[in-house]
């Protein structure tokens, strides 16, 4: 690659995406290299046009293109269900499991306070202000299952539940398909804790 | 993603890259979506400027940016050897190795009879050109050490030979590092076959 500089741009700039190493960078830049322009052209005009056209849903701060996001423009969708996310990549992986079919909203993130992620931090205001009228009956916290996601459910609980509103939150256990003898001790315990009737 | 086609056009180009599947192609989107613009056009300006910029070297047909690569057009190169290689993306890891201080010679390829890759689709008649004069004392035969690449390196040992030249093939042998246990055949094979003296 030596007396190339412009090899050397592209290879710094698509080791910077995330997952992508020296190695994955190389292969790709051959690949670039190798291939049509148009190829790349392609790829050079999604990557810029993706930044002009995606804005932030005003609803419930899902990507969205058009003036609201896919999901809450939708007229196929349960409007009666709110599911509380962190972040705009956690819609995808509910949304292919099929088995929600309600609205969501995007938290902008999880409480943190030693970080100094507040509440006033992520949009829990505008999440409050879309339970304001009678036509959400279910909030399902999907926020992850961690701390600071724990954290975020317990709190958003604790604000939802004096309206009168169901709150649900994804459950915690094995992973289906999973081994018991693979399963981290906090996994478990609380497969065990939460354990149904048979 | 729903509602935003033009997340989805980059997710089809992404995905199109080698190495990236759909999982690598959404957590790159997400973070060109999160990030500055700025790293967006950087990339997306590398990515057309690479083939812009770069063509092949007129006389050992490595990736080039000025008239000569930069291997061609160093005067630190010892010109009296020639790594003969398939591809432009052979040469980094044996410059990284900094075992070998000569100059190159991509052939765009290896012998493969069935696939129509006859000599005369390989840049074999360059390299005999290069070897005209007598500065060059000997050809380092790096192809691949698999079926293809050694039909190369003997068609143009035999080519070569003549010469008066001295050709040499980089050793096949068990990895360092590795494990006897976990060594294929093939690999133990030959090492046995070429072992040496202790």
């Amino acid at each position: 690659m030596q007396g190339a500089p412009s090899i050397q741009v592209l290879l710094d700039e698509l080791e910077r995406m995330p997952g992508v190493g020296p190695k994955s960078a190389q292969r790709i830049a051959y690949w670039l290299l190798n291939g049509e322009r148009a190829q790349a052209e392609r790829l050079a005009e999604a990557i810029v046009q993706v930044k002009d056209a995606v804005h932030f849903c005003p609803v419930c701060f899902n990507y969205a293109e058009g003036n609201l996001c896919g999901i809450c423009a939708s007229d196929k969708r349960d409007r009666s269900q709110i599911c509380v996310v962190g972040e705009p990549r956690d819609i995808p992986p509910i949304e292919r499991t099929g088995a929600y079919h309600g609205l969501y909203h995007v938290l902008g993130g999880a409480l943190n306070p030693l970080e100094g992620i507040t509440p006033d931090r992520l949009h829990i205001a505008e999440l409050m202000a879309r339970l304001g009228g009678n036509e959400v009956q279910e909030v399902v916290l999907a926020t992850n299952p961690n701390v600071e996601g724990e954290t975020t459910a317990s709190y958003l609980a604790r604000l939802i539940r004096p309206l009168g509103c169901k709150v649900t939150r994804l459950a915690s256990g094995l992973p289906v398909g999973g081994d018991l003898e693979f399963a981290d001790e906090a996994t478990l315990g609380r497969a065990i804790e939460t354990r149904r009737e048979f």
